[in-house]
């Protein structure tokens, strides 16, 4: 079977030892037996999962004591729920960065309970930057953004300054690049992009910030149970939990986030670099909002579309097409992507110019 | 390596058949290259495995036009508040049974929504049966009940008769026996006793009962949503709801619910008749109202555990331990657990009775 360069936008690349590992756990986890998907969530072989899981977040992300480290359901969309009940208190307001879908529907979740101030959109271009000079106001509650933008391939380069609480969806570029985690309240990232499969979420939280809001939480909405039941509240979903820590494990094996962002640095140097210098291409975003994880760019000439699509999907590559809002193509480059994947898409986009450029 | 008899509460035991192709398919599903947890859940291999699990649930459970199925996050946790927002209308009250841990759940999340009328309770007796000749009052939104509880081994026999609309958590004894599922206005139960691994909830919807509340809804626990998007709002639990999948595949296969009905009495039969007829054991649950999924018993003489557990131990029987709450033992023989492990404990427990009778 020929190698296949996967730029799916997510659930998206995984790194092959860490899917060959997950694959002998399904049938028989540590010589057990016993299939990981098998055994109760309270044994000791799980819990050490769960635990070490946690704990390498803390390590990768250098995170504070103060912090904690819990793997839930129900996707970034609960996420946008629970961060309200979670950060507002009644009858306060929240300021939320408008940058796309994604943060339009975190905006969505918090009008159900309370005032939101959008303090910046990019909706009137359509969500091709990311908006600048952005001023926080002190009195919001805290401030939420989305630091990648997938369907748009845009990413804050510099975050905002706040000087209150800031809680940041991270889903599709946590772990890709170093940052100040113990600059923000809450962190939280859907899995399927640079750290497992579909099914779980991480949330980084100072806990020093919870239990503020004075009201009463939904039971799996409230982050301080969860916390007190080390995220074993409930059932927690055991395999997508397993895959993480696996791919932190090779995360940290590759020395670490620093690692991981000069490799995606040069990605998305090579990726940037075709799209510029390919007079046959142009980039969706604005070149200062660039993100290195999302590639959004299309051609000039609609009618190459035909022969560049048989082109890549003949090189092996597949997960190119754009999503439906944006057109065009897009390269996902999440962390477990080899740069040799983004050459081979770089020498095809090269090759097209040449016989039609 | 010898063979394990996996009793676990859950999660539990799945058909090797089962683990053995999910453990494939994470390597390279469908000869694609790929693995399953690193495509797009919008490409086709898997919005087929999304629609296959869906349709094998309607199957099996021989579901009228009118019923929807989902599967969802959260775990049924998450589910009892759904529950209430989906069902019970601003000012209204609802009608729930107070069979344990979970049921207890359940009402806790209503009661942040509306009015909560416990009709029948057996926390009285540690919750050892079943409350009989329950009253469903016609003036409740809707009656919420939990068919099986597995931390004290009870099961409805009978359903209560409603005139109401009826919610049921069968997290824990779903598919394992016939049922008249268009009784009920909504179903739901998480997946990881007899439909697969731990981390989705599937949610079976009469969608002519949806709609009635009057409430606003959070987007992530708005059912009529989640249907109008094909169980796929946000990106759903791949790996849980293609194991989900093939289990449900294993189910047909294997004659669908009343094949496993059949196995299930057996099994049931030759666990409980080990319990009664040995003088050194004793049931947890009233006789009337023992579960077919988890049978909870008790050493007389307690200082005889531990050799009781060395023995079952050395059996190879695992996750025999009853839950903290209750003490003794817990032997779950959910749908993928075989016959002849039944026979293995019951056989140790007739050996313990031999030597110490």
């Amino acid at each position: 079977m020929n190698k296949v360069h996967n730029f799916s936008a997510g659930p998206c690349i995984l790194p092959q030892s860490v899917l060959e590992e997950a694959s002998r756990a399904v049938v028989d986890f540590n010589n057990s037996g016993l299939s990981l998907i098998e055994i109760s969530h309270r044994s000791k072989p799980f819990v050490d999962v769960m635990e070490e899981a946690r704990s390498l977040v803390k390590e990768l992300l250098e995170l504070p004591e103060r912090y904690e480290v819990l793997f839930l359901q129900g996707g970034a969309t609960l996420g946008f729920l629970t961060t309200a009940y979670n950060y507002l208190p009644v009858g306060a307001k929240a300021a939320y960065i408008d940058t796309g879908t994604w943060a339009s529907g975190a905006i969505k979740e918090a009008k159900l309970l309370g005032d939101v101030d959008v303090i910046a959109s990019s909706a009137d271009s359509g969500y091709n930057h990311i908006p600048k000079n952005i001023v926080v106001p002190n009195d919001a509650a805290y401030l939420h953004f989305t630091s990648n933008n997938t369907i748009y391939g845009t990413q804050f380069q510099d975050f905002p300054k706040s000087d209150i609480p800031v809680v940041c969806d991270m889903s599709s570029d946590i772990f890709s690049k170093r940052i100040k985690a113990d600059d923000f309240a809450m962190i939280y990232a859907g899995a399927q992009k640079n750290m497992g499969p579909a099914g779980t979420v991480v949330y980084i939280i100072d806990k020093e910030q919870l239990g503020k809001t004075g009201r009463k939480i939904p039971t799996y909405l409230d982050l301080e149970k969860h916390i007190s039941k080390d995220s074993m509240l409930n059932t927690p979903p055991v395999f997508p939990i397993y895959v993480s820590m696996l791919t932190l494990r090779w995360m940290r094996d590759l020395g670490g986030v620093d690692a991981i962002e000069k490799r995606n640095n040069e990605k998305a140097r090579v990726m940037y670099n075709a799209i510029d210098s390919n007079p046959l291409f142009k980039g969706h975003a604005t070149a200062d909002s660039r993100s290195h994880m999302n590639a959004t760019f299309m051609l000039n000439d609609e009618s190459l579309s035909e022969t560049f699509d048989s082109m890549w999907k003949a090189a092996g590559i597949s997960g190119l097409k754009g999503h439906r809002s944006v057109g065009g193509y897009r390269a996902s480059m999440y962390n477990a992507l080899p740069v040799e994947s983004v050459q081979v898409l770089a020498d095809v986009m090269a090759e097209l110019a040449r016989v039609n450029g």
